[in-house]
């Protein structure tokens, strides 16, 4: 099976980086590390044991690959309007598409633009960054929940599951809505507030203010995903999350990075389609609501002042 | 009628320098301005007329003064546990205490200490600042509601409202609950989140979502309010309190200036109380109560990274 990886960052690095190093065929685009990667390789520092690609198959255009079977998009979703141009070079009639991303609705939205494209929902609990050229640190985790959205070649869908396991991913499939649901328990509450807060996961839960306000909101996500029919989600799962984060190193959020280098921040991806999918089902997050709002104040604020 | 004035800040200097200019009998308690007053007198700049008061009453201890017919508290809250010492030796049977404070609670909490004492509750709507010792700065406004606490003595109140008439200060009698959670409608909001999104009433009216979460909050407000049976209060109240800060100069509460020159904030009486208050009466106030969460974080760091 042949796959494509746009986005080689610290996900798509590591996702990757773990299936070429089990000897699958995948081919990397890659932006700025091009150069260096197709010099140096790909190095991926990881707390399950380090390794090193010495020749990955590196493009800077998606029109030089090969069509793949499986293409594993872990782009930040602020740069989803590129993927109109980016798949077309790497699709065949069957491809399936694994969106490792953030956020809600990542996939009804890419379907609109390709209406009979194989989706999938990839959730990656994973703590990672890229580091610097072509190094990618993983610090813990590393398991990824697979959402069918609408794989109809089953044989792919099954030999991808395989092929992560192979690879030493813990790969589990999980209902579309309920992974990309259980995701944002996490993800919506620390995301914003590492950010607005100027703090990392631990300082939050460290605080008995902050700590009691992240498990509210995260029963707002659990609440509205509730609302909206997902299944296997209950309050218990706020309390596991928790505990989670309890015993991770001191983390920042992708977001606390997007935000403290300057980068657009996912707020459209993991707040405002969230609060939509919700008031849809008569749900209001009103913490989130806010934590929303005060993102947007401050991703404006970022964009004058870099102007 | 005499006066004296507990905390001769950016409130207290106002209103008791107004009354002094006007001729009343005002007596003024100092603290680290004892020394300058007494040499410099007290100098109050203001939008509607500039005045010097040259050899006021001042007194760095309130057992050197006199009995006073009202006691005007401007204090900040947070030194409320001041005032069992500092009140004895100015009250005579009959003296009105008129708290010029922020929040929601001071009264009773004052009461249970002096059982028998005059209470009044003062909201100012001021724009003004302490800018240097014995020196004033009155930015606008400057109107004051009052609310009938505890006092019996109907004489000694009217004497208290007509003495402010005359000395140019707009005082309006409100019914006590009504004028606390009024004011509490444009504090709760602007007080937090000049502090949390490190920002000014106008950056935070500019930006469309803290617009939108800004009246959110008020919203809470008056919610609350109405749910204590607060009467003449309703949605509107919020339009209008955000159309007058629109017409505002740029601001900084009190709590943004306390923040930033790392004074405590008064997170107690402008947000638990209120918030506790609500809760009583079944009402929940979930982006206040962030709020209050999100400020009582920073308070923690700041108090921390102080010591």
């Amino acid at each position: 099976m042949k796959y494509a990886v746009i986005g080689t960052g610290a996900v798509g690095g590591f996702y990757g980086g773990k299936l070429a190093n089990a000897g699958k065929d995948v081919h990397f685009l890659m932006h700025s590390d091009y150069e260096y990667v197709k010099q140096n390789g790909l190095q991926v520092d990881s707390c399950d044991g380090s390794f090193h690609i010495d020749n990955p198959n590196v493009y800077n255009n998606t029109s030089d690959m090969p069509k793949a079977d499986v293409v594993i998009v872990a782009l930040k979703t602020t740069r989803n309007h590129l993927l109109n141009e980016l798949l077309p070079p790497l699709l065949h009639k069957e491809t399936l598409v694994l969106l490792i991303q953030n956020g809600i609705g990542p996939e009804p939205e890419l379907q609109k633009l390709f209406p009979g494209l194989y989706l999938a929902a990839g959730l990656a609990f994973i703590c990672s960054a890229k580091t610097e050229p072509g190094r990618v640190n993983h610090q813990c985790y590393g398991s990824i929940n697979i959402g069918n959205y609408s794989c109809k070649n089953e044989a792919v869908f099954k030999t991808l599951m395989a092929d992560f396991e192979e690879a030493g991913v813990k790969a589990a499939e999980v209902e579309y809505n309920e992974a990309r649901w259980k995701k944002a328990v996490w993800n919506m509450p620390f995301n914003g507030m590492t950010v607005v807060m100027n703090a990392q996961t631990n300082q939050l839960l460290a605080n008995p203010a902050t700590m009691q306000l992240i498990h509210r909101q995260m029963l707002e996500v659990i609440g509205a995903a509730q609302a909206l029919g997902v299944k296997n989600i209950d309050s218990s799962f706020a309390d596991r999350m928790i505990k989670m984060t309890l015993e991770m190193t001191p983390y920042s959020p992708s977001m606390k990075l997007d935000y403290d280098f300057h980068r657009p921040m996912e707020i459209e991806y993991l707040y405002s389609n969230a609060i939509a999918e919700a008031h849809r089902a008569g749900y209001a997050m009103p913490c989130l609501e806010m934590l929303e709002a005060q993102l947007n104040f401050l991703s404006e604020r970022q964009r004058v002042a870099g102007k």
